[in-house]
C-alpha cells in the first residue's frame, strides 16, 4: 500500500484518485478552491462532471497543499495546463528530494513551448517528473469501464512502480521511456479534434473524419519525431489511441468547438458557447511555431490556424486539403 | 478522358463508377446477376444500398462481361473477397496483356492466405494488378462528402495513373508502393472492427474501444510486416484510417456482429441476424494462420477466435485482455 496525493479534483484528477483508492492505497485529494473543499467533503461527489460517483469517506480531501504533499510516495499532478507553473511553483516547497510527481495534464507552454513534465522541472528541480496518458474519458474510468493507458518516467523502475500502484482489472498501464512523445500526443491531438469537429459542423462523414485522424497523427509524428520523440509513442495510446477517443467524444470540448466553427460561428462566438478553456486554440499556435522551428509540413494544423486566426471559411480550408497536390502517402517508401 | 469498366455493381462499384464517370471518364458497369442489370437499366439506382443516387445514363450497365473489359483502360474489380478467384477465371479470356486491374474488395483467401491481387495474379497472369483502399464508406462517396484514398502499384507510374482517374475536388488519392500492406490492412481490419463490436454490446465505452483500435492495429502491423508490409502503410489511411471508420461505423457488418454477440448471441446467431457474409470471421481465421506461421503474438485475435469458434464468454475474453502481464507499450524503445 503507498501513500499518494493527487493535486487537482477535477474530474480526471478524482477518477484516477478512485483507482488508486480501489487498488487499496492511501490518497488524499486537494482542490485550490475552498468551495470546492466544502462541496466535496459535504456531498463526497462531483456534481455536474462525475454525477452519480461517490467518493468514499477514506479518500481524504484537502485545501492545504503541504498535508496532499509530505510524505507521499507519488503525487498525481491533475490540474488544467495554463495552471500547471504556478501550481508547481507552489507546491516546491514541500517536495522532497526524488519525490515522485506523475503529471496528467496535456499541453504546450505557450510563451515557451514546453511541455508540461519540462514546466514541472523548471519549478520543482528536485523531483522526478513522471507522465500518465491514454485514451481515458474520466466518467468512463469511474464508471470502472476498460480502460488503458501508458505511464512514461525516465527511468524504467519509475514507470513500473506507476504501472503497479495504478493496474487493475479495468485499468490497465503499459511502460514506456518516451515522455516527449507521450506529452506531444497529448497536447496536439487537440488541434486534430478541433479539424474533426469542423468537418463534423460542416456536414461531412465518417470518411473525411477517418482521413484527418490519419493524415493528423501524421502531422502530430513529423513535429514530435523531430523533437526527439519516437513514432512508436505517436502510433501508440497515447497518440493515436487518445486522438480517437477525443476526435469521437461528444464531450470533448475542442471537438465541440470545432463543430461550432463547422456550422458557422466565429472563435469567439464558439468559445463562448463551449464556456470552458478550448486547449487546442492554444495548442494550434504552438503546433505552428514548433513546425516553423523544425521545418515541418503541417497542412491540417495550418489551416485550423487560418480559421482560428484569420477568419478562413471552413469549406475552404477542407476544400483546400483535398486540391492538394498529388502525393505519395509516404514518401519513405521504395518504388520496385 | 479513359475508358474504364467496373467490375461489379454493388455499393462500392457503383460509387467508384460515379466518381470515375464525375471525373469525364467513359464508363461500363458491370453486373454479374441478370435481374440486378434489368434493375439498374430501368431504375438507375441501387435500391437498398445507394438509395436516392442516380447513376447517369452515360454510365454503360451490362451483363457481358467481354463488354465490360476489352478495350479498356482500366478495370476496376469490386466483386465480395470470395467471388474474386472465380470472377478473375471468368475474366481471364478478354483481359490484353498489361491491362490495369484495380482491386477495391478486401479479404484473404482462406485456404490459400493469398491477398486478393495475389488471387488475380494467379487467375490472369498477364494482367497488371493494383489496389485501392482507404476509409472509404460507398454511400458517403456516393453523396460525394470528401473522402481520401490510397492507391497501390508495383510501379509508380501505374499508380499515378490510378491517382489522376480517380483524384477529384472530394476524393483525394494518394499513392504508394506498398500492396501488400494495403491489402493486408483492409482484411485484417474487419477481425478487430469484431472486437470492437464486442466491447459495444458488452456496454463499454469509448476508451476501451480506442483501446481496442491501438492495440488491434499494432497486431494487424506485427503480422503485415513480418509478411513483408511496411509500417508506414499500417499507419496510413488503408491501415489505422479504415480501421477507425470500420470501427465506428454502425453500418459496419463486422461491428454488428460483434455487437451482437458481445450482447450474448452466439456467432451463428449473430451472423444469422445480420443476414450477410461477415469477412471478419474469416479473416480471424487467416490472421491465426499467419500469426502461427510468422510466430507472432496477437492477444486481441486471438480472443476474438475464442469467443467465434470456442464459445468463450465475450466478458471472459476482454478481463483476460486487460489481466495479461504488465507490459512495455512498445519493447523496441530504450530507456535512459
Amino acid at each position: 500500500m503507498a501513500k499518494t496525493g493527487v493535486i487537482g479534483a477535477g474530474s480526471w484528477g478524482t477518477a484516477l484518485a478512485l483507482v488508486l483508492h480501489q487498488n487499496g492505497h492511501e490518497v488524499t485529494l486537494w482542490s485550490h478552491s475552498e468551495a470546492s473543499v466544502k462541496s466535496l467533503l459535504k456531498e463526497r461527489e462531483l456534481p455536474g462532471k462525475l454525477p452519480g460517483v461517490k467518493i468514499p469517506e477514506e479518500i481524504q480531501i484537502t485545501g492545504d497543499l503541504e498535508q496532499a504533499i509530505r510524505g507521499m510516495d507519488m503525487l498525481v499532478l491533475a490540474v488544467p495546463s495554463a495552471c500547471i507553473r504556478s501550481t508547481a511553483r507552489n507546491m516546491s516547497p514541500f517536495v522532497a528530494d526524488g519525490q515522485l510527481i506523475v503529471c496528467v495534464s496535456k499541453g504546450i507552454e505557450e510563451s515557451t513551448l514546453k511541455i508540461m513534465t519540462e514546466v514541472i522541472e523548471d519549478e520543482i528541480p528536485n523531483c522526478r517528473a513522471a507522465v500518465l496518458s491514454g485514451p481515458s474519458h474520466a466518467e468512463e474510468v469511474s464508471r470502472g469501464l476498460p480502460t488503458t493507458v501508458v505511464a512514461g518516467a525516465h527511468d524504467r523502475e519509475t514507470a513500473e512502480y506507476i504501472q503497479n500502484l495504478f493496474m487493475s482489472r479495468v485499468f490497465r498501464v503499459y511502460t514506456s521511456p518516451d515522455m516527449l512523445g507521450i506529452e506531444l500526443g497529448g497536447a496536439l491531438k487537440n488541434v486534430i479534434a478541433l479539424a474533426a469537429g469542423i468537418a463534423d459542423g460542416l456536414g461531412y462523414g465518417d470518411n473525411t473524419k477517418a482521413a484527418l485522424i490519419t493524415r493528423g497523427i501524421a502531422e502530430m509524428s513529423r513535429i514530435g519525431t523531430a523533437m526527439g520523440g519516437r513514432q512508436e509513442t505517436f502510433n501508440g495510446l497515447s497518440g493515436i489511441g487518445d486522438l480517437i477517443v477525443t476526435c469521437a467524444s461528444v464531450h470533448s470540448r475542442n471537438r465541440k468547438a470545432g463543430y461550432l466553427m463547422g456550422q458557422g460561428r466565429s472563435m469567439q462566438e464558439a468559445m463562448d458557447e463551449v464556456k470552458m478553456v478550448v486547449e487546442g486554440v492554444y495548442s494550434a499556435k504552438a503546433a505552428m511555431a514548433l513546425a516553423r522551428k523544425y521545418q515541418i509540413e503541417i497542412p491540417i494544423i495550418e489551416q485550423v490556424n487560418k480559421v482560428l486566426f484569420e477568419n478562413k471559411s471552413p469549406k475552404e480550408a477542407v476544400s483546400e486539403l483535398m486540391l492538394r497536390d498529388k502525393k505519395i502517402e509516404n514518401s519513405q517508401l521504395p518504388w520496385e
